[in-house]
């Protein structure tokens, strides 16, 4: 029997855990209900304190504590490979803080990190010195998280101005239209800022675009926009827990 | 801080587990992620035996203990509301089996039966002596989980003859077409199989019709089919876990 078990920290937000696991579930070659990974998914979004809060400065409480607790509990209840489908919270001053907790339940477990995946996704579209065109939360732009690793694999990071940015972010957390506050479906106008965010980043003449927010492909969901092919960060997550499950797996 | 923690049996199948999580997620009040409920789904398909070959006979081992093996799982690692989006597996043969397990536990914990959550929404749709239209697996049908329920609430049953029956069977589980082994999308086969088998319930004069088998909404979405009222279990379900966990929440 198969004896892998993926654990997916979900909450972060909620339908951003559930695009996830339907995209390990839509990656993964199977027939019959038993071909399919063995997955869970811990959805405690009330645990959680909010990240950009925590990386802006605006409150001194670290979400990595909560975050380190619900990856503790995935591998209690038998996780061995461990994914967690926020780009913001893969930020260091929250990630390393969440996965020190981990790594203090003593048991072997592999953590698959979304910014590496999405990345190698890249390289896969992409060669050394091309533009690459990213969108973002404010305080994962901010953190650089996804203009350090691109630099660091040759790519250029090309990133919106500071108006276009926080327009984005209100696609993403508005209260009335943005995408935490109505997932599905996605307001028309949420998907009209980010539609409009891609056609701005393809103008300056990007070779990728990258969608380095969980929430976006809520809203963007094809594989290319402008003519210009697009990498969504929870696919390449889910190709990557896929791949660390089995590689025989992989659809 | 919320306490509740809804913990939902997954895999039977994958997809349909997947449904119930959103469907979960769309039946509650929330605009920010902390107003979502506190979820895990534990999906281990490969640990649990098929369930339609042991109502069947064509099988001893009773799919029941592994069940009761994941929702003992569910409750150590902290849920005490459970729910499992699978009529099949709901036949008392089955059923019974997990909750002795699950009830070894010693937790406090509240199994939300999904059987009764859709009979439920029946009653909110017709009124005692109306017809009700039923499409399910075959197992589901021949164990009468089903029309036992529904004449007990003074409703009548109506199922297809035994060929229509066996055409949605193949629209579930073909290893071609079926829902079970292309969900994401549905085939138009299938799809066009459960949409005949609807017409033809609809023209006997039905009054709702009963998604009977959690994996029929993941093709059949809409709230009414050729007129008629439709009742989808998983949708029910999920309503009725949201209830169990704050009634207030419910959208």
């Amino acid at each position: 029997m198969d004896r892998h078990c993926i654990g997916i920290v979900g909450g972060l937000g909620p339908y951003a855990g559930l695009d996830l696991v339907q995209k390990v579930f839509d990656h993964t070659r199977a027939i019959h209900d038993q071909d399919h990974v063995r997955l869970m998914l811990h959805s405690f979004p009330s645990d959680i304190p909010v990240r950009p809060e925590f990386l802006l400065g605006l409150t001194d409480v670290n979400p990595g504590h909560a975050i380190g607790e619900v990856m503790a509990g995935l591998v209690r209840a038998g996780a061995d490979i461990v994914g967690m489908p926020c780009n913001t919270a893969h930020s260091p001053r929250i990630l390393d803080v969440a996965l020190e907790r981990l790594q203090a339940e003593g048991a072997p477990v592999r953590f698959v990190h979304i910014i590496d995946a999405a990345v190698d996704e890249v390289r896969h579209l992409a060669k050394p010195g091309a533009r690459i065109g990213l969108m973002g939360t404010v305080a994962t732009l901010q953190t650089r998280l996804y203009q350090d690793a691109l630099e660091a694999a040759d790519f250029v990071p090309v990133v919106l101005d500071s108006e276009g940015c926080q327009q984005v972010q209100e696609a993403i957390s508005n209260d009335g239209f943005g995408i935490k506050a109505s997932s599905s479906p996605v307001t028309p106008k949420a998907r009209g800022i980010l539609l409009e965010a891609a056609r701005r980043l393809a103008e300056t003449g990007i070779d990728v675009l990258l969608l380095g927010c969980t929430e976006i492909p809520l809203a963007l969901d094809e594989s290319e926009y402008f003519g210009i092919p697009a990498v969504d960060a929870t696919t390449a997550l889910a190709r990557d827990l896929v791949r660390a499950y089995d590689p025989a797996r992989l659809r």
